[in-house]
């Protein structure tokens, strides 16, 4: 029942150098302010996983509603194969080799510094030694709900945010 | 800006067996599900730091937005002074010691099973060996958006998920 903690937020996993594949995961989480750190669940059958463990890079890309097409098929079709279906535009990224998403509302280019397996995942732990991001999504570098993030509920559905903010203290 | 990842899913922590503390996290995933293991990063500043080091063992509750005002107190005020300005209801929990609180949508009992050092926080790693949850909240195993789950946009703005549904595939 892991669906307890759902709807989570929905990322695209991009990683490899020679070549480039693009995965979703919903199991992402920041670890650390400074350094800025990132960490993300993948199971060892995923073709993401071993192109992190040899190339030692992934990019975070964060996808709005508008992906969603993208990030379903990213999510559910296995390797390389899956690319030729993807809208995605992969453009260079700045300090990784890996690439980042063009369409994406933002990308954190990472080096791996850790992985520990829990599970039947993988936690890869990643530096975010660079990102960008498109400044009219993140005005006071705080995210603008109306860019509608995307937010997976668990199998085909998918949410975003109310544009609702509720004000605490 | 870790900020890029937002908004993120809120999350409260309950720790200490002889006392009582909670307080709210952001940077939580799951990381398994077989088994059921989760993950959440926490600052060692913070008393639930000690308090799961000490004893072994959180529970990660689901809050709504109507638990924004405990939420809020949770994550801004520090120690167990906090707990008389809280309107939560601690409840037993079924197989950890650590207690659960009644007003969450889902209560998830962790034991520790490791901890790992990223920058400025600690990963606690928990099985969930039992959970509990308000079945209305999660029927067919999915979340119910309408129950209105807790997001964090970014200091003292929260939100919540928009009902309408998503279908990919």
């Amino acid at each position: 029942m892991y669906r307890l903690l759902y709807p989570l937020r929905t990322f695209l996993i991009v990683s490899g150098h020679e070549e480039t594949n693009v995965m979703t995961a919903d199991w992402v989480t920041v670890l650390s302010m400074k350094p800025f750190m990132v960490g993300v669940a993948i199971a060892p059958k995923r073709y993401t996983h071993k192109l992190i463990e040899e190339c030692k890079e992934f990019v975070v890309a964060v996808p709005s509603v508008d992906m969603l097409k993208d990030a379903w098929i990213a999510g559910t079709i296995s390797g390389p194969k899956k690319l030729e279906k993807l809208a995605i535009t992969f453009i260079e990224s700045e300090k990784v080799k890996v690439k980042s998403i063009k369409e994406a509302l933002a990308n954190l280019e990472c080096k791996l510094v850790d992985k520990q397996s829990y599970g039947d995942h993988t936690f890869f732990v990643g530096e975010v030694i660079n990102y960008t991001y498109n400044k009219d999504a993140f005005p006071n570098n705080m995210p603008d709900l109306k860019h509608k993030f995307l937010a997976h509920v668990g199998l085909e559905k998918f949410a975003t945010f109310s544009e609702q903010i509720y004000e605490a203290g």
